[in-house]
């Protein structure tokens, strides 16, 4: 196989804010594995926070000998070395494992959920985020989300609650909230899960810091609303020991290096009865797709990555009705867009 | 989809004896599924032990409307509701996910070891049955099983032991051994897994009662083998409670319902850092060749099941120095032998 890859940086509709940073580019890597005529697209999403950079990526890109490939349907053998290369660099990974499945499926003429025996249909409704913004903007962008039928918030300020009071002032959308590892209190967690659960939010992702599972083993033996797993939850051996202390996890390509493992961790969160979350970062519609052709295995899917960026080279997944529906052209199922 | 389904009588290449019964033939059902000018091929082989007769197959594949499901692809639908129909049935559901399976791999001119990323160079060494006779045959069988690199027995008797010491007046060959349920004293087991460790047993295969999880993560606690799971872990909810327990379980396309749910068990127990081990019953190359195509993520394969009948109507996985090899030929790569 043949591999070609470029830096692309994604431009936000919004600037994006979290509790410590404000930002309104995210870099990107695209990359392209051609063989026999196809060529199989894949995507490295990179936030800051996660550690990968463009130029982590491009080294790993650069040190890797695509030619040796001969078989691309040779998926184990090809992706169990590609993470045997380094520690990390799980988008990098990603993107590798999203080209190879996006070329197999195209090799086949089949969508990836056809392929793995799913329904279309059975994608779950996609929450869509409403950032940190002042009681104004919050009321406007709620307004704006009027299409999708989940909203998701993101908490660690002290204005929290009013962000909440805000959006329900507008609708009765269940809501999802990510404390992104916010809470260090297990009283005021238990506080707090319940305040949410009384004003119609459904889950909560992440409570305490990631190591923290004694504490959030508490919290669920009492919390009216069910915990999801996303920084703790990275890679398919992380699932096992989840189990009891949270209700499900938030499965990532970019965390979990691509659509083979996300596809097991999925399996092995159904062997022990927890919940499963399809989740994304800020990325095009080629990362968004590709995770889109699993939803149909997922309890929720938080797949808005691509609509919050202004610059998308491709369309893939659509909206239907506040769901995401995979794709039904061949592999992840997106086309370039005619740039205008 | 139209569906075909009819009985067949095995002929046992030799009397098959367990602790408690003796016999020279086995039921199964050959099953096929058309569906655009293709047929898949599946069995479903059925021990007296495991409950389903050809009788209850017959009742269980005549009500099913097979003309209901209009596309194969989504095997995810069509194994669910299935599944749904009623307990039990194991083998029957195996039969139809089988040929499922075969179907599409024929429709995508792929095997499907090829389809789920595997190479078939990685399936393991296989392991021979050496049936409970006395000393003088098996002697004999031990040395017809040369082509074999690793044997397996059965206990169950009082003389178990001189069972092996025979074997290893022959051969030094590594040994699986399958208590089959027959142990029931902490102490007796302990002594009897160090003497077998002594003798250049591999494993030990369900040592306890399907229920006794608590003498067995005792002798796990103690043991110098591992300890496989087969009668305690029939589908995939089984898995996660046997962490602790054993360190394997055995997976049979006859217990689980077949290569779909497989499949998954075998993730779980990743997942689980736990062992895998492929099994059958005494079947045709049909099933077996279909568990051949999973074999590449298996530790160890028991696989023999074909090799122990006269009247075999396919062929399909072949051995190789010891190791089963999945057929290259599309779906479950069988094909009906000309009959002579």
């Amino acid at each position: 196989m043949q591999l070609r890859f470029s830096p692309l940086t994604l431009e936000l509709r919004h600037a994006f804010t979290l509790a410590a940073s404000s930002r309104t580019t995210t870099p990107a890597m695209l990359v392209e594995l051609e063989h026999d005529g196809l060529t199989g697209y894949g995507e490295a999403a990179m936030p800051p926070y996660l550690g990968d950079t463009q130029s982590t990526a491009t080294a790993f890109f650069g040190c890797l000998n695509a030619s040796r490939w001969t078989d691309p349907f040779r998926t184990e053998e090809i992706l169990a070395e590609i993470d045997a290369l380094v520690p990390g660099n799980t988008a990098a990974k990603a993107a590798l494992d999203i080209a190879l499945h996006d070329w197999i499926g195209k090799k086949l003429g089949l969508p990836l959920h056809k392929l793995w025996g799913l329904d279309a249909a059975r994608a779950p409704v996609t929450s869509f985020t409403i950032g940190i913004a002042t009681p104004e903007i919050v009321r406007q962008k709620t307004r704006e989300a009027e299409p999708y039928h989940m909203l998701k918030v993101k908490l660690g300020r002290d204005t929290d609650q009013q962000l909440i009071e805000t959006i329900r002032e507008i609708t009765d959308k269940p809501l999802l909230v990510d404390a992104n590892q916010g809470w260090t209190d297990r009283e005021d967690a238990l506080r707090m899960s319940e305040w949410l659960a009384a004003r119609g939010v459904v889950l909560i992702e992440q409570p305490f810091a990631k190591t923290a599972l004694d504490d959030t083993a508490w919290l669920r033996e009492r919390s009216p609303l069910p915990l999801i797993a996303d920084e703790s939850a990275q890679r398919l051996t992380d699932v096992a020991r989840l189990r009891g202390v949270f209700d499900g996890i938030n499965i990532k390509l970019m965390k979990c290096t691509g659509l083979r493992e996300a596809h097991r961790m999925i399996t092995a969160a159904r062997a022990l009865e927890m919940k499963v979350m399809l989740g994304c970062m800020t990325e095009t519609s080629c990362a968004i797709s590709a995770a889109a052709q699993l939803a149909p295995l997922a309890d929720w899917a938080d797949l808005d990555g691509a609509l919050l960026i202004t610059n998308d080279p491709f369309d893939g997944a659509t909206f239907d009705n506040g769901r995401i529906l995979p794709s039904a052209r061949p592999g992840i199922g997106v086309r370039r867009r005619v740039t205008s």
